[in-house]
């Protein structure tokens, strides 16, 4: 579908009809499009539990002020950072390489600068993590959107129990959940935006 | 065009046309498809500076560790993250209301609640702000991808430089930055990307 029209008509979508579910094969389609997200150095910290289980529906949903839509959707994707820039460094420096960006050295150096950063301050790990990351979750909304699907970006979870309920090891941020499922009924009008000028300045602040 | 072939083809590029220039009608349509992304409670964090002048793109790179694409795009783009959640408050839930989303009460005490939100630590601030914001820049890239232009996200800047050269306040979080312009050459072979098993789980971690 033309992109323009699938960013304009994005909604996040509180009402999900739960006898609609997405298929494995949609997930395939969906992370397929999603994995092709820039982030900081190519590192692609994104991780993502997809549940679809009634049951576990319903545990995530107990962490996450009891939000309907967790459940009524097909499917609630936890949407996770890692902290550690190091997790994907050799694979991604080595193909860098290979691939003619850089010589081996530079990628050899930047490998051990990612495990300089596992060490950075937590507050530094968690921003970093959540930049790219976040940039996946748009991508996700957007590729879903174009497959006629609906979704529901949310911030308001306890992290440390959606973290212990689901075995998120500790050096994961949970970025956000994102509801993905088949609208129910039409939304209300769309919500207010701010515009250009407000948003945007010229040459400085 | 196609939003899966605009996801797939769009590239972080560093070769820019110093030569050819996104024009004010073209950021205009730009921002007005990037104000319609989703954001924690509609509170549109997001805000951005424009930098075309060719000695501000200078003082930019200059605090960017001289990434020569800032100064050869047609233009960088500081994308800005406001770190108080009440900043837009009234005008967001009040549309809410007015709406029929809920009742005038639910709104004013979400006008308060942000006020509250305002004191939060440091830290919870500017993840907080970052997870909306990004949302927000990945729309920009796939839309400019959509419109002819290329873009390349950076988060390689020093941010107190950079909110002291453009005159940002302090509440303010610097997320990335953006060049936009046209691409001069064609880059080397897309870099290498973790595949669908290894970033998505399914039930559990």
């Amino acid at each position: 579908m033309d992109t323009k029209k699938v960013i304009q008509e994005r909604r996040s979508v509180h009402s999900f009809d739960p006898n609609k579910k997405v298929t494995d094969a949609q997930f395939k389609q969906l992370f397929d499009l999603v994995k092709l997200s820039p982030s900081g150095y190519n590192l692609q910290p994104w991780e993502f539990i997809v549940v679809r289980d009634a049951a576990n529906k319903e545990r995530l949903k107990a962490v996450s002020y009891n939000q309907p839509h967790i459940a009524d959707a097909s499917a609630a994707v936890i949407v996770l950072g890692n902290k550690l820039a190091s997790a994907h460094a050799v694979d991604n420096f080595d193909d860098w390489a290979r691939k003619g960006y850089f010589d081996q050295g530079t990628a050899d150096n930047l490998k051990k600068q990612m495990k300089d950063w596992d060490q950075r301050d937590e507050t530094t790990k968690r921003v970093w993590t959540t930049r790219s990351t976040a940039l996946a979750a748009m991508t996700l909304m957007i590729a879903a959107q174009d497959m006629g699907l609906a979704t529901c970006p949310m911030e308001g979870f306890e992290a440390d129990k959606v973290k212990k309920e689901f075995g998120i090891p500790e050096h994961y941020e949970v970025v956000m959940l994102i509801a993905i499922g088949y609208e129910a009924k039409s939304p209300l009008p769309r919500v207010w935006r701010r515009g250009y000028e407000e948003m945007v300045h010229r040459e400085k602040f």
